[in-house]
């Protein structure tokens, strides 16, 4: 049976002393989030996901969730009476609007949780993973009326809340939606047509679920900008705002999926279901992207987590297995065999994840206090800055961490062997679970598009610049530091490489188009590796500090300053490849007509 | 429903044009392998897989085996009845010795229809390729009378094989295994112990299963040097040869497996089961060895296999699947979006999986008819030549080709978004199928600690320096052709980068034998891209002086001119990052002490 410890220590270490947080403490939410208070929530937030959601995690993977003939859904066995402790423990409400009974904290500090969460068990946070996106597009665009009619039960947890784009003939594209909202005469919709793919769109866990749901209206263009979207309710709410009628809506089967067994993936059919438009008319798929930019991030958070997990595991099997003996010599003469964490391979799978883990847990908290910034900041210009950085930077710690995240699940799994195939172990479905994070929400194909199409362009290029600023005043500032050196160096190198895509796309995707697209993948982990490799940078200097200082743990910093210099020394050589790649264009990849392949 | 036809004309190119076949009609086997009677094989084994094999591939993944509680095992619908076509066919007798009922055909042939089997349904491929390698060990190891009595019905596949080595405590180190084997006075042995993770241990589609089983005797060292090698015959033969008395062995359980569901991977209980000791006491782990070479170039086609049959379904998919518009402009104004094949960056994960696989295929069959001249060509040098070349190669094909054969599944996966995550669009089981060829045979790490701890040293150094020299006289011989220039070019820097990296061993691995496990697996990547490389600037070769000629099919050599420049403008660069990866040695790979992990 697989293990889980959230790693509380690291997360204080990125919050307090990389990113500090503290800095902050004079803006909305942030004074609240002490040191002591922010050590309360994650120590207890670890308790919760390794007592209850961890334990339940394989098991729910192997029952999954089973539809019954009436379309209802059972959930797998543990996972109601985990979500009604994440509802009393008020999991939900940290980062809510206090007037909904939100706790108001930093996105920041519920980002550090949320990671926890995904880890003990994915497919059980997705539950209230996408209560929170339902609730964020709400906010942003309901009524006045709406948001009091709906946001409470769902900040409190009473109600669940999805998302209904995709359709059975298109992802991606949503101009081609079929599904139609028809107008009545009391401005209620009915909403006709069938949704895939829809996470948590039906279970057993909450009184009542309240689907989003992207719609045309008949008078609306058949097109992207024809899009509206609508609250569709389970459970219509009577005069006092409870559940009242059954809505015609309904799962029409489960999909049967490669992993989140335990999450309930629905097909969804709205036959005349009673709707109501949220936003502007035809304004829905901005309304949408409100919930998909925070999605995005959350998605990246699952790569993140998936890699914990499974290097943990990874890490305790390759510490108690014993086989063969170490290439310099025997470590253990009391037992037949040396553990195979002596062995350098066992050892380079291990350390790119503990790289890789480390590095985007402070990228991806960097990147939730960008969004806190985005709302918070004191000035227009901080949160223009704020809000170019992480617009830049989403696309990124989405394809990033779960492109990395697949591949450490899948590398973890290795250093188990033969064990590493076998259910039992858990190892292969973090995996499997990990491999859905490269898919939904926008493939990371997608993500890159959007990064090297429109990021980078955006506002002249506002986004980019930004960075790189960032970048080269942190490197000027390092570099005659004698021990930052090396790692600056080689900070400088991934941000010449950087330098160099960006100006061969500005120089060459103007006139074909199909030079951006493709290079952006390769643009994308070449953004990626920089945008860690900052992070690397900044916290080898946080522990030469603390070094310097008088540390009570010192062996946490050297640690640190060793994964650094691996994370430099190893990983981070992979810019020029993936600057080769933009830089060798379009035209060998594009050269076959569609009929030769 | 995925689907698969198997890439006839290519493998034929490759054996008649490439690798040229009929050079070696003088020695014993190729002489009957008639461009004609390849042609006549290929389209009857292709007509075979894809109207028997395939249709019952995802089938047999939902079922997946069952275990009756007498111990007995069920395949999936349909395998018993594939596998008696199989046998009534022929199939497993293409290479065999004639002594014995085979068709003495050579390696080569069989290994480009393995190839095919296992893509229609790799599952199923493992009952009759695991038989194929203990028929190998018997006639390497047995004695005249043990290859009469058992290998006229293994090659007719009446009876199967299997090979039984893993222990629940050890896989790799086989030092460690604890059965035994005690001796009788009538000259038997009585086995007993539990041996894992065998494949097709127990199954309803033979009449005998013959079990090779790896044993210590009670008076042999507890070592690695201890172990024997033992035929267990699931039902011990009668005076006439035929299955008698059930022998005292037996399924105990069926793993749990992320994939190949189809294959009965069991636990096996020896409980003082009759065996007799094949080949010499003691010296069972080199006639498993022969066994496990072979098995390991077969390891490696299934990596190749699923690529393509992946690369197969998701080329289909992106030119049925209409999403979004090229960048370039609309393709095809009669619809409401284009075919996803437009867009970049499906382009880039087809050509990926395209440039691997036609790549991946010549290198299989190159090293299949070293596998041929290692037993067949006229005089021991050329023996001797082929022999160093599939002994070094041997590692990098099964490690290679299965990494990139489970990335390209993933991609392919990848091209069909949220249908690639559930099941009955079948795409998601060829990468849970693919995941286990990294695995087993010796994982892939292991393969690059045996590529680099012994063949790269072997005989000293022999192997390598008559594989630079194939490279270099390959390089010389074509640099001057204008034609080939930009691809010798790609070849050469590759060639360069596998140099310096040999050089960086010899220079440092003496000292500190960490610096070769550390930069083993970069090392191996870095030879199977020069290895594919070269294949694919010798099929360049071969297709300038098609064209040169009068072929009536231009379009084909065309393809394969685009389909090279494609695999050195875009992945051949990687060769630059292996190399920078084996450089950075082991110091900052091995830095944390165990526990700091």
């Amino acid at each position: 049976m697989p293990t889980y410890t959230a790693p509380v220590k690291d997360t204080k270490f990125v919050l307090n002393e990389v990113i500090n947080m503290q800095k902050y403490a004079n803006l909305p939410g942030f004074q609240e989030a002490t040191p002591d208070m922010v050590s309360a929530i994650l120590e207890e937030g670890a308790k919760f996901v390794e007592g209850v959601l961890q334990p339940i995690n394989l098991s729910g993977d192997q029952e999954g969730c089973t539809r019954h003939d009436d379309g209802s859904v059972t959930t797998p066995a543990g996972f109601k009476e985990a979500y009604e402790q994440y509802v009393e423990g008020g999991w939900g409400t940290l980062t809510m609007d206090p007037e909904y009974g939100g706790q108001g904290l930093p996105h920041t500090l519920a980002t550090a949780f949320e990671e926890y969460m995904i880890s003990a068990n994915m497919a059980f946070a997705m539950y209230p993973g996408l209560t929170q996106g339902a609730i964020a597009s709400i906010d942003a665009v309901g009524s006045d009326e709406q948001k009091k009619t709906y946001l409470p039960n769902m900040v409190a947890g009473k109600w669940t809340g999805t998302m209904n784009l995709t359709e059975p003939h298109c992802g991606t594209d949503l101009g081609l939606i079929r599904t139609k909202a028809v107008p009545q005469d009391d401005g209620t919709y009915k909403i006709t047509g069938t949704k895939i793919f829809i996470s948590a769109g039906e279970h057993d866990m909450s009184e009542n679920i309240i689907h989003l749901v992207l719609a045309k209206m008949p008078d609306s263009p058949d097109t992207v900008k024809g899009i509206s979207l609508f609250i569709v309710p389970k459970f219509v709410l009577d005069e006092n705002g409870e559940p009242g009628e059954r809505n015609s809506l309904s799962c029409g089967s489960i999909e049967h999926k490669m992993g989140i067994h335990g999450n309930s993936t629905c097909v969804m059919n709205y036959d005349e279901a009673t709707g109501y438009l949220i936003g502007e008319k035809e304004k829905g798929l901005a309304a949408m992207f409100i919930m998909m930019n925070a999605a995005r991030l959350g998605v990246g958070l699952q790569g993140l987590a998936m890699s914990e997990v499974s290097y943990q595991n990874a890490v305790t099997y390759a510490n108690d297995r014993i086989q063969g003996r170490s290439l310099t010599g025997t470590k253990d003469k009391e037992k037949k065999a040396d553990p195979i964490i002596v062995h350098p391979d066992v050892r380079r799978m291990l350390m790119n994840s503990k790289a890789f883990n480390e590095g985007s847990r402070a990228l991806a908290l960097w990147g939730a206090l960008q969004v806190d910034l985005t709302h918070k900041a004191q000035t227009e210009e901080e949160r223009q800055r704020a809000d170019d950085l992480i617009s830049l930077l989403t696309p990124v710690i989405k394809g990033v961490l779960t492109d990395k995240g697949y591949e450490n699940a899948t590398n973890a799994q290795q250093v188990y062997g033969g064990h590493g195939y076998v259910a039992e172990w858990g190892m292969e479905q973090f995996v499997r679970d990990a491999r859905i994070a490269m898919i939904y929400e926008g493939t990371n194909g997608v993500q890159a598009l959007d990064l090297v199409g429109r990021k980078l362009a955006k506002d002249g290029g506002r986004g980019i610049r930004t960075y790189f600023e960032v970048q080269q005043s942190f490197i000027a500032e390092n570099k005659e530091d004698v021990r930052m050196q090396p790692l600056v160096e080689g900070l400088e190198k991934g941000v010449n490489d950087l330098q160099a895509a960006t100006m061969w796309f500005m120089q060459n995707a103007m006139q074909n188009p199909d030079n951006a697209g493709a290079g952006s993948v390769a643009y994308m982990h070449l953004l990626g590796l920089v945008a860690i490799g900052h992070m690397w940078a900044q916290m080898a200097k946080t522990a030469f500090e603390a070094l310097d200082g008088s540390s009570d743990d010192p062996q946490f910093y050297e640690n640190k300053l060793a994964t650094a210099r691996y994370f430099f020394s190893h990983l981070m050589p992979e810019t020029a490849v993936h600057r080769a790649r933009v830089e060798a264009g379009s035209e060998t990849m594009m050269a076959l007509a569609a009929d030769q392949f």
